[in-house]
């Protein structure tokens, strides 16, 4: 999975009709230090994500095994929103708490 | 999924026996804030998008999973038009109304 | 799918015992406007393509939906031989006639 | 495969049903010669890795043919734990004994 | 399919179950004129492959459709042993006979 920060929704109307109903959120990459990266994906979302938050993402195949992607022509799916994670030992993000 | 729009047609005649009847549009990349990319693809049609709207691409096995690619060997499908994305609050594309 | 040249064919005699029979070709890719890129990928042929033909290919477990390919170790597939293709207006490819 | 090193955990409370009890791992990617490369995934632990150690991941639909995986929406895995590897009769990479 | 040169070997004790038996291999990647490349990838080998031969490796589901490979959480394998390639005419390898 890469990990990402949702950047905005996307609106497509006129879609494949099993594609009724999902969410899609345009999710920008970020580095492993939590740096924009100029790659996105536009995701399905299967966790109730909301723009802001930092999610993780899964690809390909992996998209299609949840209950809102299932069979379905999509590659993205957010399956995880994420509190936190760090490297060498050093915290590279915290979910703010409300 | 990633975006594109569709700049051209392609034509092939002579081709694997199941993929007969699909359209074939020529798709660049649209990058998170709606330029364009170097990168491009093929794409079979599974929603009936034109030459030079912006739509959402599939890849992989998941760009199997319409009644227009199933069982084919095609790995990309367009399979929503995009009417509209915003990035940070700002709005990157909006879809002409005729 | 990725627009390609055939620039040539590959032997390989020891091989898995499934792809007895396969033509391998390498092809080039090429860009959007019809220019050589740098990547390449060996390919099994579906459609009888020849070298300098401009072909069409299929990636992932896409390449396996033919029955020259199915259940095969193989990702990568020509499924169709190009005709031509525009971008903006512009062919950018025409197959010469003979 | 590719090869990276475990730099660190991942906490995400809110996830995809089906992912509970999963171990995600921030996985930075290895060059052939065991240089810190900017890449990295963040990756399911199915052989009980920990930070610091030297990995092999596997992608894609790959990364769910284990127990821990298996249809899930996961497409990287841990599936080794390297004790060495070599290139061109050097040792790039010995793990150290306790 | 990519085509690559064997480097050398990796050993990895400690592994998902059904790996057991499996050689893995370390290959660097090969350019279309038969030069070295900076990527590579650890491959599971099905054909008895050696070291400092140049072979082609399939990728993703594709890797899994050798009996050595199926079902089992691997994303490369390499299905065939290069005899010679030729790009445009020019034969860019040829492997020498002891």
């Amino acid at each position: 999975m890469f990990l990402g920060r949702i950047v905005g929704t996307l609106v497509a109307t006129r879609k494949e009709a099993t594609l009724d109903g999902l969410r899609f959120m345009v999710v920008r990459r970020l580095s492993i230090d939590n740096d924009d990266e100029a790659g996105y994906v536009v995701a399905a979302d299967a966790v109730g994500a909301g723009v802001g938050e930092v999610v993780m993402v899964a690809s390909g195949s992996s998209a299609r095994q949840t209950v809102y992607t299932d069979k379905r022509p999509c590659d993205a799916v957010i399956m995880a929103i994420v509190d936190t994670w760090e490297v060498d030992g050093v915290e590279k993000y915290q979910k703010s708490t409300p």
